[in-house]
Order: C-alpha cells, then sequence, then structure tokens
C-alpha cells in the first residue's frame, strides 16, 4: 500500500457540495457501498461546474464533445453510514491539453472517508476523439481555484 | 389491501429469465432494496423480447418509437437476499393498440416473492405521442404465448 | 388504464422534499430511468420521518420492528431529465393497526411527473411478523397531516 | 497519464465471469456509467469466491471478519453499451498478511474496456481492526491461481 497519499483536508477545497446518504446506497455491512462513491464524485463535479459557471454538459455538447472519465483512484480511509451529511470537496489539480483531473474529498464534518482522484478527457461525440478543453472551462477554472492546477 | 391478486405461480409463465442477487442490491435490512425489483422487471423484459424473437429497442426505434412505462405495480410478498438466485416470470397479458402489459413474477425456486405488472405505451421518440404496437411485435406475442393476451 | 386515478397536485402536500435529478439516474432515453422513482420516494418518507419528528428508524428498531414495503403503485405522467430540480410530495392517507400508506406525487416546479402510492408493514426484525405502528408514530401523523388518513 | 498501465488481456486470467450490460447500467451518453465497473468487479470477486471454493461472505464472518475495499483504481479504454455481453476476468495478484488485492480486466470479446485493481483488507465486524487473510482462503488462492500472487 506504498501508494496511498496522505489523506485529504476539507481546507483543500474551495468548494464543497453537501449531500446526504440514501438507503439506496448502503449495502448489508451497514455501509455505503463502494462504487456509490464514484456517484457522489459525479454529483459533485456537476456542481462544482455550475458553482462556476461553465454550464454543463451543454458547454462541450455545443462543440460537439463531451467529458469521459479515463481513469478514477479511490482511497477507502473510513466509512459513510445511512443518513450521515457529508460534504463532497472538489478542485482542478491538473489541466492538460485534452484532460482535466479533479481532487476529490468525501468528508463527514472535517473527518475525511474517502479520496478520489478522476481524470476526464474531452472527446468528440462522433468518433471519441481526444479534443481541446475549451477556452471557456479553462478560463472559469483559473480564476476560481485559489491554488494554480499543474498545466500539462 | 384488497387490491391484493393471488401470489403468481412459476408455470404461469412460459419464459422465466434466471439471475443472482448482487450485494449491490441489498440493503441494510440484508434485503433486496424494493426498487430493485423493477430493474430486474426491465432486465427480464429485454430477454423477454430476445426470446420471441424481436429485435428490442431496434425493433421500435427504427420506426421512431420506444417503449416508455406509464404504470408499474409491485406487490412484496416476501424478501430476497444477498446471493438468492432468482427466476422472473415475464408474460404478456394485455395487448392494447399503443400499449402492452407485462405481468412479471419473481420467484426463488417456486416461491414468489414479488408479483409486478408493468404498462408500457409506445411512443414517438420526437413528441412523446402514442404510436400502434408494431405488427411484427404483436405477432411474436401471439404466436409466443400459450394463454393469448387480453386485447383491449 | 381504467385504474388511472386524478394527477395529484402540489398543494395536497403539507411536507414537500426537493432534490435534483443526477447522471446516475438517467437512462439511455435522456430521461430518468422508471425504478430511480422508487429511490425517490424512499428518500422522501425519510425526510417525512424526520419533519415529522419521528426517529426514523432508530424509533422502530429499538421496539425490534420496522417497516417494510408490501405495495407499491406508480403512475408515471411525464419524464424527469437531468439536472432537473424535483419536488417529491408526500402526505400518510391510510393509517392502519400494522401498516402505513403514502401517497407520494413527484413535481417538477408545479407539473405532476409521478404518482405513487406506497404501502409499508410494520413488521418483527426476527420473524418478519406484522406488529403494531407505534402509537408515538401515529401520533405524530395525525399532528402533522391537516387531512386526517384514513383509519382501516 | 504516466499512471497507465499496459492493457489488461484475456489470457491473463483463470477465471472469467460473464454478465449483459442492463439498461439501467447505461447514462444519457449511451455508455455503460463509469461507477458501475465497480459493480461489475463486485459481482466478479464474488463468483471468483465461488470459483475457487471459498464461502464468501461465510467463510469470513464466521470468524468475525469481513473485507472491505480500501483501494481502487480504474482505467477506461473503451465504452460497454447496452446489451453487450461481457466478460469480467479476476486474478489475485497480490497476498498481504491482512490484505487481498484482485486485478480484474473488462472485456467485450477480446476487447479490454477497463482494468481494475481492488485491494481489500480483511477487518473485524466490531472494531475494523485489520485481521489475517484466513489461511483456508490463502491455501484457496494458491492452488487456482497459475501464476503466484506477489507475497507482500
Amino acid at each position: 500500500m506504498g501508494d496511498r497519499q496522505p489523506p485529504p483536508a476539507a481546507d483543500d477545497f474551495e468548494f464543497c457540495h453537501d449531500l446526504r446518504v440514501r438507503w439506496a446506497e448502503v449495502d448489508p455491512q451497514g455501509i455505503v457501498f463502494n462504487p456509490n462513491y464514484l456517484v457522489y464524485a459525479d454529483v459533485a463535479v456537476t456542481e462544482y461546474m455550475r458553482a462556476i459557471g461553465f454550464p454543463y454538459p451543454a458547454g462541450l455538447t455545443a462543440s460537439g464533445t463531451d467529458l469521459f472519465v479515463v481513469n478514477a483512484s479511490l482511497n477507502y480511509l473510513a466509512s459513510a453510514r445511512f443518513d450521515d451529511q457529508l460534504s463532497i470537496g472538489v478542485r482542478v489539480d491538473r489541466l492538460g491539453r485534452t484532460s482535466i483531473r479533479f481532487a476529490i474529498g468525501v468528508f463527514r464534518a472535517r473527518e475525511p472517508l474517502v479520496s478520489i482522484v478522476l481524470t476526464y478527457v474531452n472527446a468528440t461525440l462522433d468518433g471519441g476523439e481526444p479534443a481541446p478543453v475549451p477556452e471557456a472551462l479553462v478560463e472559469r477554472v483559473l480564476t476560481f481555484e485559489p491554488q494554480p492546477p499543474l498545466r500539462a
């Protein structure tokens, strides 16, 4: 397990989206079933887009592209339970020419539960060819994030 | 609860689809969470279409329509649990001009667990206007079902 | 389709819970997949319990029982789409000795999308035997609802 | 994206579990929504346990422990679509004292779609303390896998 990163801290995120754990998301162990944290991440990224003022997905599909997840990595540190109030922190930590990477932390109060890194590629809707991340999105991210993302 | 119908019997169905309960579908009570039986029904209806030889959804979307659920009714008689092997019986029990109704029974061995009635309307993909159920589908159903569906 | 009831009206509900449609809940037709309305209903019933001040499920499991869905009936009137803001109205419309029935309406603004009737039985956690709905829950419901539920 | 590994090959797996993509798992882009591959992985690991002859979860919970996912990593190479027949290859590629790591490949025919690495820790059901992987499980894995897992 040498691939563990330090746990995320709530203060690392300019943006957080709150949600409450649903019964549907909890398994017989009494904890949130592990794939559901990727659902939470998706919900929170959508809200991040709204918060920075980029219309999603319309801002992409208008030019014939959309974001597709190419890599997801999750470290599970502690378990959420039914009815827990969670806070999902989202920030962009790397901006490539055709890709955008999000660092995401799932917290219960200030306790980190899951750390997620999600990389999307912007690709054409017809052929799935990588396409440049729209300048409008890049500019919104750079304006919003106090810590500039890596450019790679 | 005067709206209870007699429990379904496995012999009522010419077609059955088998599946095994997934961990993702079980809740903290240790039983399959109630909405998941509608997922099972959807899976089994798809397999029914394959069994009777009607290409779904291609056979509909080619003519610009698709099936939309307009009514679902479920009676829960007993609970399925993780790893249970279930058998989902499907039959068409009513054929309208623009609608098709399925009677569905969920069984563990021969024990009925859930009884479902699902009504679909065939409707245009653009405006959502009801459209006649394709003759090809009607003909396949009538050929397949030993008990002729109500025509209404 | 003679079993259709009049569509619900937002004003019929003293309690509403708002939520936004998630990407995970939308299907290739671009609309919310039909089983997910039962997930919404479950979320909204949980919030209803919180709103009337009945601790759920702790208020039941403490005495060795829990609520189990025995019947669900859904009329689908119109489709919700990704990112729609929905309002889920919940009220108790029948209180039996061991059962409790909820009438639920799913609205987009004031447009009714889905009408749901959900009947739960209170049953013992060990044997699944029906048990009286706790007086504390009955009393909370009667205090909260402007329109007294049927007693049956 | 320097963290990409070579795509998996179907021949790397002694065990494969087949399943068909459900409508419920497909999103408005017409492709399987990314979290669902973790559901597929979970289903396939359960079947792997059955195939090697280890009763799961009974073989663990009997001694008061269960497996908890602590790390998941997914590379998405290509997209599965509705009704696709998928093959999920599973093998154990690392056995620690208290952990077990699975390498998983999702294939459509022989085309690799998603590569997953899942690490579980065996932990006590009460306190969540790491506990040795049962010898019975280790022995079954070592007997089954043609390529011995790393021991670490």
